[in-house]
């Protein structure tokens, strides 16, 4: 129950160790255009180039300004916590020009600072942000943000790492350009693949670029000749086999609850998990009306060690939880409710077991939190 | 039995689907340290900067280039293959200037040519070539080349994608600077991830750089803080932590067959096979004292369809052989025995099945394949 990655269901574990084939093996293609149409689902679209990047999130993110960006691009970069200062580096690696927009941790992104920045910088190619920030649970509106992006003609780049099969999330409807995410978020696979979408317009770009991709992996127009449609396809790395297998179940997992069950699901769980966590006093980080359901940063309350807790929690409860990052580092703890890990079990579990441990330090906490949790539960 | 990915043991699948844990957990960060020892021990070196790259051989390819060469660096790349081709597409990724040696497919790189390279380029900064050519399963002289790098004053960068394991390689004895392998070949372990070892010069020098490396995911010097020494780990990027679990286990299981004995195997192995195929009236594309045994190029029979022979030999036997690259598409078959699938069984099973469905097209082949095969085994 930390930031990720989260916990796994079986049948994921079960197909991730199913023997190794090929990676041009016809029943390995087969699988490979049954993911592509899942993960069009997760995100909501109909783009083409819907794929899985063989690497982490962050080769997610990279993949993404990296075929975007071209040396002397400007990028408005809306940074709200941690990512959104992984993306400036990524522009500059890119040997792009970032334009900060800087809201203060734990708020969302503010629209109309972006709108002043985006009319300031009328030469934007590109506007960047993060749906879901992982360092402080803030959720931001990626629908408003990407309008903004197409009023002054340039390409959003969304960062939905810990959104995606968590959050509403709708690519199509909200014009979204370019995202990615991660596998060991709400999708509840392992960590290792980044599933990246773009749409036509960005596509486009990344066809008619005049400078080649700085990075030969992550280039998508080499990628796409894996990837794409049609029987024939052109070696151009192998495949991690057996995580892309656990990725279509996961995915298949996901379809067969329904994206937007899973959407309620995360909902009501993090309904629960606050109640409890206020019932003992605890207050949370971010406004509720931003809040993300899946990573809940509250405050340690005073006098409470935080490395201990967490210590205690995973030596006695074999219970995760993370700590804060940044500015936060010691004053927060990140309590992840996310995919498989996203029900009641864990939410009374992580109640029950931070109440005894905090109690045992002598904090001067409220009991009743797994009472308050199952009010909800039962509402 | 194709190029890799090869087969996987089962203890490796089962470690594989081990419940997934935090990439700061401190089981997971124990599990760091012997994994970076037992690639230490693959590698044969004492490289402190060992370390397995979250992404699939050519992202470990990258990570080299992209650390090592900078804008207006002269890189010497050997290219008798298809992945010399690629090293160039990556030194010029880099904003580098790559001097090409070439030799024919099917032919070591010659030292002789390198030689008046690098006397006719003083200023080169790496000399890079590929081991185990994996498209003709062509063996070079890596102690030979990095002689001649360290003579010359220039850092050597070693393709041992195919070798790692199955073939001789000592880092810190031939005096290699940089290295790359990957997972799915003769360690017989999930595709997905790249072991890389640098030695301290290379160290030194992308410590030194005057430019952040392009790569933010790649970058060594932010990589470091994650795999480096000691108890505190900086997070950098989420850890494919499946994948790490099975090359754990593919690598404990090389320590305890011995990396000699794994050569040895490799080697016992191959020449069964050989005798097979010669016995057939099959040829081999490389000389026979440059042969990998862990990769095997045979020119395909006059008369036999390569696409269907290759389709039956799936349908009907389970078995996967390898089709030719580049020049050679259409004219080989790579015939691997890589890892767990360097074993008497797959031999005899490949050798009776080639020959069944060569037969059954016509082919004007010897018979005996599976008797001069064994007559190996019984010597």
């Amino acid at each position: 129950m930390g930031p990720g990655p989260s916990d796994i269901h079986p049948r994921v574990l079960a197909a991730l160790s199913r023997p190794t084939i090929g990676h041009l093996d016809p029943a390995f293609i087969t699988m490979m255009d049954e993911l592509k149409q899942l993960l069009q689902y997760a995100f909501q679209t109909s783009n083409a180039l819907t794929l899985p990047v063989s690497a982490p999130g962050s080769a997610g993110m990279e993949a993404c300004f990296a075929n975007l960006v071209e040396p002397g691009d400007k990028v408005i970069v809306c940074q709200n916590g941690v990512f959104g200062g992984r993306m400036k580096e990524n522009v500059e690696r890119c040997g792009g020009i970032p334009i900060m927009v800087m809201d203060d941790w734990g708020k969302p992104v503010d629209p109309h600072k972006v709108e002043e920045a985006l009319k300031a910088n009328p030469d934007t190619v590109a506007l960047a942000f993060v749906h879901a920030e992982t360092s402080t649970g803030a959720l931001s509106d990626v629908k408003t943000l990407c309008e903004l992006a197409q009023k002054y003609d340039c390409l959003s780049i969304v960062d939905a790492v810990t959104s995606l099969g968590g959050s509403e999330l709708r690519v199509d409807d909200w014009g979204v350009d370019a995202i990615y995410s991660g596998t060991q978020k709400c999708l509840s696979c392992v960590p290792g693949l980044s599933p990246v979408s773009f749409s036509e317009r960005a596509a486009e770009r990344i066809r008619s670029r005049t400078s080649k991709v700085q990075s030969w992996f992550l280039d998508m127009n080499l990628v796409m000749g894996y990837w794409g449609a049609g029987a024939k396809r052109a070696y151009h790395h192998t495949a991690p086999i057996n995580p892309l297998y656990a990725l279509h179940e996961a995915l298949l997992m996901l379809q067969e609850e329904g994206l937007e069950q899973a959407w309620a699901r995360h909902s009501q769980h993090y309904r629960a998990l606050a109640a409890g966590l206020e019932a003992m006093g605890l207050t949370f980080l971010v406004e509720e009306r931003y809040r993300l359901p899946q990573l809940n940063a509250v405050y340690i309350p005073a006098g409470v060690n935080d490395a201990e807790v967490r210590n205690l929690l995973l030596q006695d409860y074999n219970l995760e939880i993370g700590a804060g990052l940044g500015e936060f580092a010691g004053k927060v703890w990140r309590i992840g409710l996310m995919g498989y890990a996203s029900r009641k079990e864990n939410v009374l579990t992580c109640l029950s077991a931070l109440e005894a441990v905090m109690l045992a330090q002598g904090a001067a906490i409220n009991s009743g939190a797994v009472a308050a949790a199952n009010r909800v539960y039962s509402s």
